[in-house]
């Protein structure tokens, strides 16, 4: 039931030139089952990476970690059905095995191979199956494949979530095509945020990283279901290079701006498509801080609201409880903070001012907002200009059922 | 549905030398209801506490701050059905008001007198009906009303919540009863965190707003219901100095040591019984983390694995579900931890051990253990001598249903 959010159509997802996919049933937890995808990128692509900040990362993040330092990433191995997370020194053996068997099949070194898992944690990877299931993942491989690619990294997802646009870069036609998945952090059905966003543009791979880190800081390091930080997540950046433009060698010209925005704005709506298939989502949530200090303590006031279990049940209730919101912003951390300057906005409805009720303010108003299936939640915190947002979703029995009963 | 709590009997519940509690019906919010608690204190009393940390706190906490800092304690003044909080000026004064009328009918000056509310947010607390049943309070003070006090300061408690202990102290018998109540933090049956204990030991008033501290860091200050921190979570210690022994000037000796202790397993209790009671809990569950390299990232690590809601609706389905608890070590915030030195017991059961699954581990001993309606989850975090725990309940549809349904 995911919130105002609907299934790409496969024309709707343009190829990117320098990037094939393949997808195989590889029967590595359930047999008749798409669950295991290849990406290959011709050789003078470019490969950055984000990464979980979980401590408890997982083995292929690891490795991911080790290969993107000095080579040219040729190949992606992502598998669904086993995290590969918490397995110790044997689970990073298994990842290493994968990107081997890959890296014959496709004569690169292994070196060039990026792994990614998700799926169940604290159990072994059945990398045979993987490796058993490889040939026939690369023989699918086409340019055309994204949806299916969409649809092979799903878990605990409902609907498949990929993103296309083209912009012009100094008279060529770029591509950016991206597919994501998610939805909590999920065992069984393990649901690890994983982001692939790919260009045929031609960027200096010296701005890649950067490139990488930015993308993820305005879209899915902004999203939040339930404030569980997964131990597999990842977003990768592939440019392909391949494009018949000048190199984009800043972000700052109109063309390298442009491109940006294009990139960043796929991103946005790829993280953005997680929470509306949050688990068991029925209301899509921004929650925006102005008014702090810093963005950092505006993201901290963001995140508290974001993850009270009090606020997000208010919200399945469709309840405009406006207390349990000002309380959140109160044991956000920040701790100078004068409530007498808080201000509470749901919409265009202004519900708090000076930190307590706006006189003028009417309960039906609240109501009214609370019943939308898209809701803004302002605070101003009147102690500076800052200001940032995350993106979030309510907290109802569906929530509890999928998490709790599955074993039933 | 409470977790291994029963109601306490009067019986159980020795007088404090020095208090007497009196209880009216005053319409705060509802008709015929004891939801006016009032607290009378002999002269000689000393009084201290400890409050919420939330900046969003609520206008009574901000007075008994006030009062608190230089005025010899008389009364304290307790309502539920308002919380006055998120009220701004008009609350302050409100809570000024009931403060000067109970003064005034006990002829002491209104400093000498604390309020303390629970209840709706945001609504304007109605301090006349406090003032005129304040009268009836009063006169039904007596030193045996303990579980009358503990039930009318009850919220969406399902049972009252009341301790009590008796030491010798030097030759003489010395008394602490204490009451409680809150399950979360809730409107519109706000559920506030309030504890109040009393003593009839002698201690030297120096000591009390130390001992209140700690005391609070050993039990209040360690369950988690919903890590929603309150507007109004007050903790006060009494010493009434009216037991016939020595004044306690230490509690490291033998003597003081006992009393403090006496009075950390009643603060302890009331907490737990606080958690045992907490919204659609169906488990108590104890967090304790070793190895850390100071108590703080002990605690962090301990209140990331007690507010995950996937760790607590995994307790909720009995699913031994480890990685869930695994990741959110991974997660809370030590920067520099070591995930291969991870340990992790479920009771008595070694779940996981250097990061991996104990290779010993059965998941029919796990599944044993998160059948049980008391459960210790123990991480080792192998990286110092320290420790710390917290207490928490698991996740259930009825908290759902609790926090989002009350207005159907």
């Amino acid at each position: 039931m995911a919130v105002n959010l609907s299934a790409p159509s496969a024309d709707s997802l343009h190829p990117v030139a320098g990037v094939r996919i393949g997808v195989a049933e590889a029967g590595i937890r359930k047999a008749n089952r798409k669950d295991l995808t290849v990406f290959l990128l011709d050789e003078g692509a470019a490969v950055a990476g984000v990464f979980t900040r979980n401590r408890f990362c997982a083995a292929p993040v690891q490795v991911c970690r080790e290969h993107l330092l000095h080579s040219d990433i040729r190949a992606l191995v992502i598998n669904t059905g086993n995290a590969n997370a918490g397995t110790g020194e044997d689970g990073l053996v298994r990842a290493r095995s994968t990107c081997i068997a890959a890296a014959r099949l496709l004569e690169v070194a292994p070196e060039q191979v990026l792994p990614f898992s998700t799926g169940v944690i604290m159990e072994p990877l059945p990398n045979d199956r993987i490796e058993r299931g490889l040939p026939a993942a690369i023989a699918d491989a086409r340019p055309t494949h994204w949806l299916k690619a969409a649809e092979g990294i799903m878990t605990t997802d409902t609907l498949p979530k990929a993103y296309s646009r083209q912009v012009q870069v100094e008279g060529a036609t770029v591509t950016i095509t991206g597919i994501s998945k998610g939805a909590g952090m999920i065992r069984p059905n393990m649901a690890t945020m994983l982001g692939f966003l790919a260009t045929d543009a031609q960027i200096d791979p010296k701005l890649l990283s950067e490139l990488a880190f930015e993308l993820a800081e305005g879209s899915f390091n902004r999203a939040t279901v339930d404030g569980d930080t997964s131990t597999n997540d990842s977003f990768v950046v592939i440019a392909t290079n391949q494009a018949r433009h000048p190199v984009v060698t800043s972000f700052r010209t109109p063309a390298g701006a442009a491109l940006k925005e294009a990139m960043l704005e796929v991103a946005r709506l790829l993280a953005q498509a997680i929470v509306r298939d949050g688990e068991g989502a029925t209301k899509f949530i921004t929650v925006r801080v102005e008014g702090g200090k810093t963005a950092a303590e505006c993201r901290q006031v963001a995140y508290a609201i974001a993850h009270s279990p009090l606020v997000k049940t208010a919200f399945f209730a469709s309840d405009p409880n406006l207390g349990r919101i000002l309380a959140a912003v109160g044991y956000a951390g920040i701790d100078d903070l004068d409530q007498t300057r808080i201000e509470l906005h749901l919409d265009d409805v202004h519900v708090a001012t000076r930190g307590g009720r706006n006189p003028s303010y009417r309960e039906e108003d609240g109501q009214r907002v609370m019943k939308q299936s898209e809701i803004t939640v302002r605070v101003g915190l009147g102690r500076g200009d800052a200001a940032d947002q995350v993106w979030t979703c309510d907290f109802s029995h569906e929530y509890v059922t999928i998490n709790a009963d599955y074993r039933s």
